[in-house]
C-alpha cells in the first residue's frame, strides 16, 4: 500500500507542528510557505519543503499538488490567501482538503467553498485548556456527547492505598473507572480489588455531572 | 464555597475562547487586553473586561489582580509582554500562573520565571489534528502513555449489525471497547451481546499498535 | 409597485458611479463604505450612505440589509473583505448578489460562494476600449455572439450625400444598416432612399468579418 | 499595409486587458510598467514588455516610442506619473495619445495637456452595470442619443412560441426588433412570421421610454 | 487704486518667504496650506491664512479665490498637487498664475496647462550662489544678456585711496563703474576724481569677460 | 594658476544646479551624495561624483577633501547631517565652508560652528520672486542698501520712440538710466539722445522710492 | 541662599534618573520632554514637568528657562534636536549647559557650539563596567590619573582575621589602605592593628600596577 | 594562566565601549550583534566580531560560546532579545552572565532567570552626573555606604598656598585628605605640612554631610 501523502500550506506554529507529527507517524509531507526562512528551517525535517505562492495555480501544478491525498491549509492570519489556496487545492482535485479558520465567518466561507473540514485550533485549544484549569487533576478528556465524557485524572494522594471497590464509583457516582495507568503498565477494566496508588492515572467514563461530583468528593476524601 | 476567579491576560482567539469556556463552566473571569476594540467585544461576555497594560504593576494592583486564584497569560505574539506579565502575576502572589508559549525558548524562559504551567496551543493542536487526519474514523483520543491510548471512533458502515462479540476485539486485537455512544444514550462497558450500528461512536482502549491494527481491519471487514 | 432597492458596498470610482446611475434611474440606494470621507462625499447623493464594516453581520442586520432587492459588492482591492461581505449578503437572504472581481481566482471564489453574477469592470473596459482604438469610427458596439455584432459608427466624410442604396451594404458586405441617428432624430430601418450626411451615426448589424470589411471600404470610398 | 503599433503604459487590470485584446485583434503592443513582476507576467503575451520608468524621456526614446501609432496611458492611481507620461508621449510625436483618468480634475489636466482622448473606465463601467442591474433581461446596450438606444435582451419564457407579429412591438410600443439571435444563427430584420423561443436573444431599437415599457409588458405577458 | 491681492498656495520655506515679502511690500496675501501647523504659524503674519485642500474646487470657490489678482503655486514636492492646483487657479479665472517647478518635465507640464510663469527657485539660486562663490568680492549681479552683466563688488583693500581715474576701468578693461555705495550714501555715476575706500561697494557694468579681467587685476593691484 | 576646486555635499535641486554652474564656469567639482541614483545621474557632468556618507570622517579623508578650496554643504532637509558635515569640512581644514540653512536656528548653529557663509536659498528666492511679481516690468534687481537699488526693467510699449531726454529720469525722479540693452548690443551710460524701443531693457539706479515712482509713471505715460 | 534650579531636556532613562537624583539632593528641577506619556509619568516626581518642543525658542522663553542655573540636554538619540536645544539654552543665557553626546562627532559639535560640558554616559559606563568585570572584588574606583587610582574592594574570605599590618600593603605592594568600611562604621586611615573581616570593604590607593598585583596576591593569599 | 575570555552580545554605545575597554585591559572579546554594519565597524578592534542572531541556540553553540568565562548581554532596547539571550548564555554553561536592564521590571526578569549581575547603565550614570553637577569641584566619587563617601575634588583657587594643616579638615570638618594628586605625582596620606596648589586634585574621605560642609566652606574660604 502506497504511503499517504499530505501537502501542508503554511508552516507557522500550527502548520509545522502538524507537519512534523505527520512525518513522525510515517507519512510523506510537502510543506509550502511563502517565507523563505521558515522553509529553510523545515527543509530537513519534511519530505519536501518549498518556498512558493500557494495562490498561483501554475506553481501548485508544477509541484504536482494534484497527486496528493490530502491538503491542509494551515495559513495563519491571511484570510484572502487561505480562501484562494483552498479553492485551488479543491480545483486541482485533491480528495480531502482541510483548512484552519480564524473566525466564524472565515469558517463559513471555507465550508461554502467545498472545504471538507474546517478547524479552529486556537478556539478548540482555549476550550480544552479551560477544562484542565478548573479540574486540577484533569490531564485530558474526550467529550462523548453533550452530557457524557471520558476523563483522564491523576489519582490524588488521599486515595493512595484504596481499592476501586472502596470507592465504588459506579454505585455512588454513576461513573466507571475504565483503566488505571501506572509506570509499570495499564490495567484495563480494573476490578474492585485493584488498588490505587499515588502517581497512578485513572480513566473514568460517565456523565459530566457525575464525574464532576466524583472529582469533588475524591479531593475531599479521607478515611 | 467561593467561586474560583480567573484573570486572563490577552483576549485573542485563544484567550477569548478560554475565557468564554470558563464563564460557561460557571467561573468568574477578568479579561485584560491592551486593545480597546477587543475589550469592547468581550465586555458583555465576561465578569469584567478592562483595557490595560498588563506590564504596569500599578494597574494590576488597582485591578485587585492579587486576589485571583489563577492567572493565565494568553498573550499572542509579544514575548516581551508575555514574560513581563508573567513575572508580575507571580510577584503579586497569584497562586497558579499559566502561560502560553510560542517557541521552545519562550517556554523555557517562562518556566525559569516560575510559571506553574506552560502551554503550547498551536503546537499541541497541530499534533492532535495530525492524528485525526491519518485515521479517518478517529474523532478524538487521549494518550495514556507513550504506548497506550483511548480513542473515540465512528463505527464504519460494514460493522453495522455486528455484535461486540463478533468482533472480539480483546481476543483478536488486544484492545477493549469501553463504551458505545449513540443518539439514545451511552452504553458503558458493553457486553458481547451489544450490537453496533451505523452512526454509533465506540470508545476503545488499548496499546497504540493494537488499536491501529484494529482500525485497519474494521475498515476492510466484511462477513 | 414598490421601488427596487439596492445596497452598494464599496463607494470607490466604480461603486459610486454605479450608485449614482441607479439613483438617476429612479431607484433607492444604500451605500456602505468603511471610509468616512467617501461616505460624507456621497451622503447627499444617495438615499442613504453609512460608514460601516461590511463584514460585521450585526451591523448589516441593523441596517436592514436583508430587505434589499439586490446587493452589489463593489469593493476595490481587498479580496478578503469582498468575499466575506458577499457571504454575509447571501446569508442575510438578499435575492440577487452581484460582485466585482479583480482576478480570475477571485471570480471563481465568488461564484462558488453563490454570488449570482460576477463582473470584471477593468477587464471588460480594457476589451471595450481596445475595440474602439482600432476602429477609428467605432463609437460603441454589442457582441451578439462570437461572430455577430452590432456597431455604432460615425459616417465618414466621404459618404456624405450617398444613399443607403448606393452603399448597398447588404448586397456587397452582407451587413445591414438598422438605424441612422442624426441631430434631428433617429431613422429606424432606413430605406435605400435615405441619404447619409457627415455627422450622422449609423448602426450596423452583421458578422464581424463583414462589418470589418465594410468599415475598411467606406473609409476608402470615393465615387 | 503595416500593422498598427500600440504602446501601453501601465499593465494593471485595465492596461493588461486592453493590451491582450489588442494582441488578439492582431496588433503589435509594447507594454511598459515599472513593476518587475507585472512585466514578467505579461512578457510572453505581448510583442514586447519592458520594465521602465515612463517619465524618463531618455528611456522612452531608447525604446523607440516615437514610432508607435498610438500611446495609451493606462496608469492606475498615480496622477503625477500619468500626467508626466502623457506629456512625454505627446512631445515624442505619437499621433494619438489616449489616457485613463481617475477623477474629473485629472481628466481636465490630461485634456489641457493635449491628450486626444480621455477615458474613465471605472465610471463608465459603473454606469453600464447599473443599467444591466435594473433590467433583468438586459444583456448589453448602446446609447444612440439621450433618448434612443439599442438593447440586447433575453427572450423571457412567456414569449416562447410567439411570433414577432403577435407582439407587434412597433405598433404597440414604438420600437423594433432588428435581430434575433439564437444558437443556430442570427436572423437580421426578422419578419412578423419569425417565432421567438426561450433562449433567443432579441435586439431592439427604440426610444428609451418605449423600450422600457416594452420590457415591463413582455415580462408580464401571457396569452 | 485697490491694493493688489495675491493668493499663495503652499507655505513652505519658499512660499512663506514670498508671502511675507509681499506683505512687507504692502500687498494683501491669502495663504493656503494643507498643513495645520504651518497655517497657524503664519496666520498672524498674512492677511488671511487657511488650512485647505487646494485641489478641491469648491473650497477654492468658497475662499473667493477667483477675485485675486495673482495666484502663486508654491507647493514643495508634490507634482500632482501642484498641477491640479494650477489648473483650478487658471479655470477660476485668476489673471496671472505663477508656479514653482521642481523638474524640467514638471515645468513643461505647467506651461502646457497655461501657467503664466514657471519658476525654478532652487535651480536659479544654485546658479546665483555659484557665481558668488567663484568671485570672492562679488555681492550680487544681474545678467543683462549672455555677454553683459552688472555686478556689485566689494572694493578690495589694495584699492583703498585710489581714484576711479587711477583705475580707468573703461579705458583699460572696457567696463564702467556706475555707482559707488558707502555708509554715507550712494555716488551715482562717479567721476574720475571720486576716491575708493575700503568698505565701499562699487557697481560695475560691462561684458562678462571684461568684468572678469577687471576683477582679477584689482585683486592683484598694487601701486 | 591652479583651477579652483569645489566639493559639494548634497546633489539635490540646489546642490546640483550649483555644481553644474561651477562646472560651466570652468571649475572642478567633486559631488557627494548618499543617494546612489542621484550620483549616477550627475557622474558624467561633474569632475567626480561619489556616493558616500559625508559624516564619516574616514571617507572624507580618503576622498582627499582636505585639499579642496571650498566646501559647500547643500544638504536638503537633514539638519543633523548638515551640521555634522559642516564640522568635518571645517576640521579637515577646508578654507571656505559655505552651508545652506533651512531655518533661522539651523543658520545660527552653522555660524557658531564656524561656517564661513550661511545661505537660505528658498527664503532669498521667495523675496526675489515677490519683487518681480509686484513690478510687472521688473526683470532682476540688486539691493545696494536699505534704500538704493539697481533694477532691470522692460521698456513698456508707451515709451517706444521716446528719448532718454524726454523722460529726464534724473531731473524728474532722481534716478538714472545706466544702460540700455537691446538685441543689437548694450548702450552703457546712454545720453539724452538715445531712443528707447519696445523690447529694450533699461537698467536704472536710484533710491527705491524714486524708482518706484518712476515705474508707476512710465506705465501710465502717454504723450 | 536660593536653591539651585536645573532644567533637564529629555526624560529618558538617563535624563529621568539624573532628574530624580537632583530632586533627592534637594534641588529644583524642570523636566521637558516632547513625549506626553513620559511627562505624565514624571510630573509628580519633579518640581515641574512639561511636554514641549525644546527647539521652539518661544516655548523655552515662556517657561522662563533663562532663569535656571543649569541646563542639561539629555536627549536620547536625536542629534539634530540635541544640537538645536543646546544652542537655544546657551543663547537664552543659562550659565552652565551640559549635554549628552552619542558619538564623538556629536560631542565635537556640542563643544563648538559652546556647551560647557559634554558627557558620554553609555561610553563611560561601558568603561566602568569593564573594570568591574575583570576585578571580581572591585566595587567601584576613581581614576586619579593615568597611573594612579583609588579602588573599593571586598575583603576576600582568606583575609578574614588578618591585621592590616600582616598584609603590609605599603611595604610589599606600594599601596595603602585608606579606609575600611564595615556594617558598624567606617575606619578612616586604619592602623596596622586594625583587623580585616569577611564582609568588610577596603579602600586602597596606589598606582594601578601595584593595586593590580595586590589584588592578585590577596586572592591567592593563605597563611 | 589563560587570558580570560568575554563574549559581548550587543555592540551599541554601551556594548562597544565595554568591549574596547576589555580589549585595552588585555582580555579577549567576541562581539556579537545582528547589525551587519556595527559588526564591520568593530571587527578590527575586537578579537572576533560576528553578525549573528543571539537567540539562536545553534548559532551560539557553533561560535563556541560555552567556553567563554563571562557573557555580557549589552542589548539596547529589545527586552525580548535580551531575555532570550540571557537564558541561552546561562544554559550553555557560561559561569558568569551579566546583563544590562532598561527598566526595573526587566531587571527583575533577568535576576529570576539566573543572571549573575544586572546593571542599569543609564540610570547609574544619571545618578553619577547629578552629583557632579551639584558640586562644581567634584570630579568623581565612590559611595562607601549610605553615609560615607570618597570624593575627588579640584583644589579651588582660594586654597592655593595653604597647608593641609591650615585647613585641619579632620578637626574642623571630620573628614580626611587621603591623597593629593598633581602633575608631578601623587602624595598619598599627605601630612599637615603638604601645601595645596591651584591645579591640584585632592581626595577626601568622610561622611557625606561632613564633606558637603567642607566643600561649601572651602569655596568661601579666604584668609
Amino acid at each position: 500500500m502506497k504511503t499517504q501523502q499530505f501537502v501542508v500550506v503554511g508552516l507557522g506554529r500550527f502548520g509545522s507542528s502538524l507537519s512534523l507529527e505527520l512525518m513522525d507517524l510515517g507519512y510523506e509531507v510537502l510543506g509550502i510557505d511563502r517565507n523563505d526562512e521558515v522553509v529553510n528551517d523545515m527543509s530537513h525535517q519534511l519530505t519536501h519543503a518549498v518556498c512558493a505562492d500557494s495562490t498561483d495555480e501554475e506553481v501548485l501544478k508544477s509541484l504536482g499538488v494534484r497527486n496528493f491525498d490530502c491538503g491542509i491549509v494551515a495559513i495563519g492570519n491571511d484570510i484572502q490567501m487561505s480562501i484562494l489556496t483552498a479553492i485551488l487545492l479543491k480545483e486541482l482535485g485533491i480528495k480531502t482538503v482541510v483548512a484552519k479558520a480564524i473566525s466564524v465567518l472565515h469558517g463559513r466561507a471555507l465550508e461554502k467553498l467545498g472545504v471538507d473540514r474546517v478547524i479552529f485550533p486556537e478556539r478548540d485549544m482555549g476550550v480544552r485548556v479551560a477544562h484542565q484549569l478548573v479540574t486540577p487533576n484533569l490531564l485530558d478528556y474526550i467529550d462523548l456527547s453533550k452530557d457524557y465524557s471520558i476523563v483522564e485524572m491523576n489519582v490524588p494522594e488521599n486515595l493512595h492505598g484504596k481499592n476501586v471497590g472502596d470507592l465504588s464509583p459506579r454505585a455512588r457516582f454513576g461513573c466507571s473507572i475504565v483503566a488505571i495507568h501506572r509506570e509499570t503498565g495499564v490495567i484495563i477494566a480494573p476490578t474492585a480489588m485493584d488498588m490505587l496508588k499515588t502517581g497512578d492515572i485513572m480513566v473514568i467514563i460517565g456523565s459530566k455531572k457525575n464525574i464532576e461530583e466524583f472529582e469533588v468528593i475524591i479531593n475531599e476524601y479521607s478515611v
